[in-house]
């Protein structure tokens, strides 16, 4: 295996460019940090992965992570910052059963496979109207503002901002009236400023841009919480984590940790205009790349959908596919291959991604194309 | 501060002994391997927080913890062993909702705080009748045999192994016939052998003898798997994550990581026989301490019912719990005060809690007790 020296570890290491779409790449400097304290907890005299949740040196970790978290996207003191679990896949379910009732119906946008089993979740509470669906053209886009089908009575309407499989974006909200907005962002929360006001809940799995895979964020404005029917289980009930300030049952200690580190480290780095300013550097040096081949390389997001975590492409043929993937091994890359339900190439370069790891991609990219075009 | 020099860690660390109920105390080698690595797994080039859950390190990860499980435990190949997240928290809704139809019952035998969340519930699902309960008696034991009013037509009967609040726990399973028994063994699980065979489902929240919070480990025997009603939510289904291998969704990979090499070193130290010897006597020596204080210590559990996790106690005067929580903390200890809805003290000893720190608790009993007896 191709090892990389990485510029902030300060020395040669077997770390290789991570460009898988989830768990992903980390920070190296919250890596060292957390590696640094991993037996020991400076002041708690145990490692943070014993550490009780109901221990000071623990809250403070936690009011920090929110702390950290609400000043890094400005969001109002009107909404609840949650730490859960279950990734996004649990909130699929948490969502309408918390905001949809039987008897209400609810607005999902479909662009791609992820908005598909949201939709399939929240039918099970109540009516999901598909109040627009980029499937007939294979999801390599995202729908105007023209094509939605809202419903003004609508609990809420769904977006999936980013996704991951088909590499397209929401790049700006759709205009919904007032209607709550709630989006799964798994893929691409804070990898720009975002407007939280504009959406009434905001969900994301950690393991892209926030931290480890075992934590999930939600974002909720308060008002939400008046709404919740009585009698769901406590586990899947809002209110008992904004009640209990993520502390109703154990939560995931250590992803919070970490989450906490990230959110410390983005602040660092110059906040979310730096993050995205470096984030669409990073996309656009990619898509130029396979713009410029000559037909090699063909996105497979329409301009304008593009997503700037996740780049998704195809070469000539499957046969050239296999053998870029397989090349690109010994060049230290890892996690090139495309979702099997889409194929190709994909190439996810989320906040902590570096830039000389797309720079390196880039180089490869026009090696191969030059020696196969 | 007080810090020991740990036995294990061969140089003084600022470590101290943590007598925390959960998270909780996980062995100085499991800590060191995961330090070693944290930067770089073996052979991954990458951290086990930034891995794919579907890459091939992570798949031998996933299959070394649920074989060492198997081995450690002797769990029949009819039983699936499967990492879910929420903790037992979530459980407490997962079962019922899986095996409690509306027009069904439950027995649940209610022996403490967790029992009775777990009762609340299995309420919102179908009826629960209570077994038993030892409430009336301040949660002090365990009950007998011949208390269980059993239902033979029970859809399950539910036990909480170990209660951490009162300090007891189930020395032998009860008798139930032919209806499946399902455990809440959060606090207990793998602190001595199990005949796995005598139940029909055990889960435990991994935060005491198995890991880090941020992991629930499900022993399942298969045939449940076919009495589960359709249309429940996906992530809340067992089958979903008996026919994912767990891997339906991202599941906590570090959690499941660390979980693999608690179970490595269980393993490595002989076993849940030899595990299960060390517990008893480390229990005999904190309780014989209490016993033989000629009255100044006051176990809360009674003979017979005493939890070998969770040592339970009063002293003569709440003044001389605060004063010996105080004085606790200069000799290193941590977490000894007891859960608010008992008051006194809790001296929790798990699986990786070493025999040093009993020994320096009962050498601090006997101390405070002849300073203030």
């Amino acid at each position: 295996m191709a090892t990389i020296a990485h510029e902030k570890v300060g020395r040669t290491t077997d770390r290789i460019f991570n460009f898988g779409a989830g768990p992903a790449v980390l920070p190296v400097p919250v890596l060292e940090e957390a590696r640094r304290d991993l037996l020991s907890l400076p002041g708690a005299g145990m490692s943070i992965l014993e550490i009780s949740h109901r221990s000071k040196a623990f809250e403070e970790i936690l009011h920090a992570a929110i702390a950290d978290i609400r000043r890094l996207a400005s969001i109002p003191s009107s909404y609840r910052i949650l730490f859960l679990q279950g990734g996004a896949s649990l909130q699929f379910s948490m969502v309408p059963m918390n905001l949809l009732p039987e008897d209400g119906s609810a607005d999902y946008i479909v662009t791609g496979a992820w908005s598909k089993k949201a939709v399939k979740e929240a039918q099970k509470s109540g009516m999901v109207s598909i109040a627009a669906s980029t499937e007939a053209d294979g999801f390599t886009r995202i729908p105007e503002q023209s094509e939605l089908r809202l419903d003004p009575e609508a609990r809420y309407v769904h977006i999936t901002t980013n996704n991951t499989i088909f590499g397209t974006e929401w790049h700006r909200e759709p205009s919904v009236g007032m209607v709550p907005l709630v989006a799964d962002a798994s893929s691409d929360i804070f990898s720009r400023p975002i407007d939280v006001s504009r959406y009434a809940l905001i969900y994301a799995g950690a393991q892209k841009n926030l931290g480890p895979a075992g934590a999930t964020l939600v974002i909720l404005r308060e008002d939400l919480l008046e709404r919740i029917p009585k009698g769901l289980p406590t586990m899947l009930d809002y209110r008992t984590h904004a009640e209990g300030n993520s502390l109703y049952n154990t939560p995931p200690v250590f992803a919070i940790y970490l989450i906490r580190l990230v959110a410390k480290w983005m602040l660092a780095e110059g906040g979310l205009e730096a993050i995205g300013r470096r984030n669409e550097e990073k996309a656009t040096m990619l898509y130029d790349a396979l713009d410029r081949s000559g037909g090699f390389y063909r996105p497979h997001a329409k301009p304008g959908s593009r997503s700037n975590m996740n780049v998704t492409f195809r070469l000539p043929s499957e046969d050239l596919e296999n053998q870029f993937l397989s090349e690109a091994g010994k060049h230290g890359f890892s996690g090139l291959k495309g979702h099997r339900s889409v194929g190709g190439i994909r190439a996810s370069i989320y906040n902590a991604f570096p830039v000389a790891g797309v720079e390196a991609l880039v180089g490869y990219l026009k090696e191969f194309a030059s020696r196969n075009g």
